[in-house]
């Protein structure tokens, strides 16, 4: 039997109905002070039915890619749709779209062993314990190995697959008697050619700053953010803000700001998981709809919001590719594949050359925190280090507390330096330099 | 080829290993708005691998409990063994001891359709929403279903099974204008036999009270803790430090404090599975030890720690039969089956009928930033409700800082209702009256 004639059997019990099946191979190592702790090798398959039927939803997941269990499932949706009330607002699921050219995947990815990332990880370990007063406090390594199908009963039928690999190590100094915060740095690549002697020398250059602890003041002054603290900032504060569900729930400060100026040229945000960087390059969405570049922000202005099926179909608009599956519940929400903040033209080290006195933001705490429904935000800087005459003199922790709406046209340098980072599928961030940032010294 | 041959084999290339085999069926359903969202039949299976060579350890895990793939992964687990560094301080794997009988199991759990909790989920709703002004903003229903088997070369050989129901509802009331937070009230238990109508009827009582908000004031003043506030709070700022590893590090403030009073005669907290409220009925912990009552304070007085095999050993005690293993990583840490704190002798009611000015707390925000290595916490207490002249008078909403060991004393009646919740296995939790307690209003 083709995975087809499932949706043939669906069509029995529902008008439309959308099968997604997923299939991933992990395969990696953690790592607990100075030794690998365990190697893992999971494996698992998700399945998700979602059927409608006289615009009653039915939505029901099972572990597995197994046809018959499938057809149970199928069966159980229909159960729970016809108790539910119908969604008056349902349309309808998508139609076929036509999808870009996928990226070619490094087949090397779906096999390896985890023994490979135990000697990965020997050897990041190794090279850490070289320096004095190091202490490899934790990591990872791995490799994260996906393949989907999205089939609709309109005609949707797309399969994917893919990998990417990972390293990340977190050290801490112990010297006469200081212990740093922990220090972490990491690599990300669509291919087994992860660059563990970088990470580790990134880390033991912050770790080598954090040892010399200086005050911070409050003063505004000021801060470059570098991607990991920017990427998590703008995740929780503005980012949320671009979802179409939130313009139509009336929840979005940016609803009234499409082709106004939210910061300044040097801003240029966009959405797609093909840009050559991306470590999630995806063709097709969570509802099998063909993504795109989306264009978030240009030059500062803002350009619009990002959707996906219901929600666009019910402000009468297209979907934009942004649907993602939460494989917990089924649920489909709006987000975020491949997010790319062009880079500029400094390298980071003549953004911290030019500043007097300044500092330097490896890390946010508490980001989460955050509030899209109007941009506030209160983080502590940690790891930060403060910048003195041009020159990175010493560790330091602040609070930061604002509103990103405020911080925004504050930007007056980017990187030309991007990271890639794990996040939300994946992202490309510079370093983000921001003037009069009023911060409160601990 | 039976289990136990994988031991065997296993011993070719270790000194000693353990196998580790957790098998779970979760069959359950989302509320979302109003209505049944999805209904989820998962089933997977873990091993984990743990052996020793020469005191060098490896741990690797798979997600199955196939044969062949178990024999794999025990030889990956030799390769990792044998490039990391011994650990000096290991001793042993447990050896064999003496379970306690187990407590039947109601087979029915493990058979159930997650069908079963779209009717009851249905159930619930509608029984809400004949309330006027309400909304079932979420909730969840389901059952899970565990198998387990652990084996060591020392001739540990433990199988058990089981499972729990539960059902929570997040109620929402919106009238004239006035939207309350999020109230949500539950049942857990071992059977099918969940009491819908009973969770409905407290939420709804909470909307009530959430419909007067009322100020808080900057005082000292009595609070009661309902179960689920204070379970969270003891379980952040208090329970980590009776872990033994904390002793061994020195990290608990309670390392002096054995025979000493933490509290007053109305404190005492044992944790025992197998006591008659439990819903995590287990005989043995991850490590096969057997488990037992660990009373932990008595009358107020701190008894001592509890223990794995690695810590006991590494400080010359036994186990208390407190290993827990996490199935993300493999790694054992110490933790507990089923907290209970003793029941008082008056009811919760007769407890806010003595109050002329106070307040009753359902739940905190913010408690897992409490600080266990000195009992120190900051939380805010939401939902919360103010008591005057003896009844609930309103919601409100205040911050309670403080330390641990400073509100305990403080204690001054427990109620003699006990709820059971299903948090980190299971708890048996009173309410809990404070006396002149420092809240700041907001």
């Amino acid at each position: 039997m083709k995975m087809e004639e499932l949706i043939r059997f669906g069509e029995k019990f529902f008008d439309e109905l959308e099968i997604a099946i997923y299939k991933n191979r992990d395969a990696s190592v953690n790592i607990e002070l100075n030794e690998v702790s365990s190697s893992m090798l999971r494996e698992r398959a998700v399945t998700v039915i979602r059927g409608v039927k006289g615009k009653k939803l039915g939505v029901s997941i099972i572990d597995t890619g197994d046809k018959e269990k499938i057809k149970e499932a199928i069966e159980r949706a229909y159960k729970m749709a016809k108790l539910n009330k119908p969604d008056e607002k349902w349309t309808s699921l998508p139609e076929p779209g036509k999808y870009r050219e996928p990226r070619k995947v490094d087949k090397e990815l779906k096999e390896v062993s985890p023994d490979y990332f135990v000697d990965l990880a020997r050897e990041g370990i190794s090279l850490a314990l070289e320096e004095q007063g190091i202490v490899v406090a934790g990591g990872t390594g791995g490799v994260e190995w996906g393949e989907s199908l999205i089939m609709n009963s309109h005609g949707v039928n797309v399969s994917q697959e893919g990998g990417g690999a990972f390293f990340y190590l977190e050290l801490v100094g112990m010297r006469e008697g200081r212990v740093t915060p922990g220090i972490f740095d990491f690599d990300a690549k669509l291919s087994l050619n992860l660059n563990v002697e970088e990470v580790v020398r990134k880390a033991l250059q912050k770790v080598k700053w954090a040892f010399n602890v200086k005050k911070s003041k409050t003063e505004e002054a000021r801060v470059i953010l570098e991607p990991w603290a920017i990427s998590s900032l703008l995740s929780y504060a503005l980012f949320p803000a671009f979802s179409g569900e939130k313009l139509v729930k009336g929840t979005t400060p940016l609803a009234n700001k499409v082709n106004e100026s939210i910061s300044n040229e040097l801003l240029t945000i966009c959405d797609d998981p093909l840009h050559e960087l991306s470590i999630n390059p995806v063709i097709a969405d969570d509802e099998g709809v063909p993504t795109r570049k989306n264009v978030l922000v240009e030059k500062g202005v803002f350009n619009g919001f990002i959707w996906d099926n219901y929600w666009a179909k019910l402000q009468g608009v297209e979907s934009t590719g942004n649907a993602k599956r939460s494989l917990a519940t089924g649920g489909i929400s709006i987000g975020f594949h491949n997010v790319i903040i062009e880079k500029g033209k400094k390298s980071l080290e003549d953004l911290v050359g030019e500043i007097d006195h300044g500092y330097l933001v490896d890390g946010f705490q508490g980001a989460h925190s955050s509030n899209p429904d109007n941009g506030n935000f209160a983080v502590v800087a940690n790891p930060a280090f403060l910048i003195k005459d041009g020159e990175v003199k010493g560790s330091t922790v602040f609070m930061m507390s604002g509103n990103i709406y405020e911080l925004l046209p504050s930007l007056y340098e980017v990187s030309k330096e991007q990271r890639v980072l794990p996040f939300e599928g994946s992202m490309i961030v510079p370093a983000m330099a921001f003037e009069n940032v009023r911060i409160a010294g601990k």
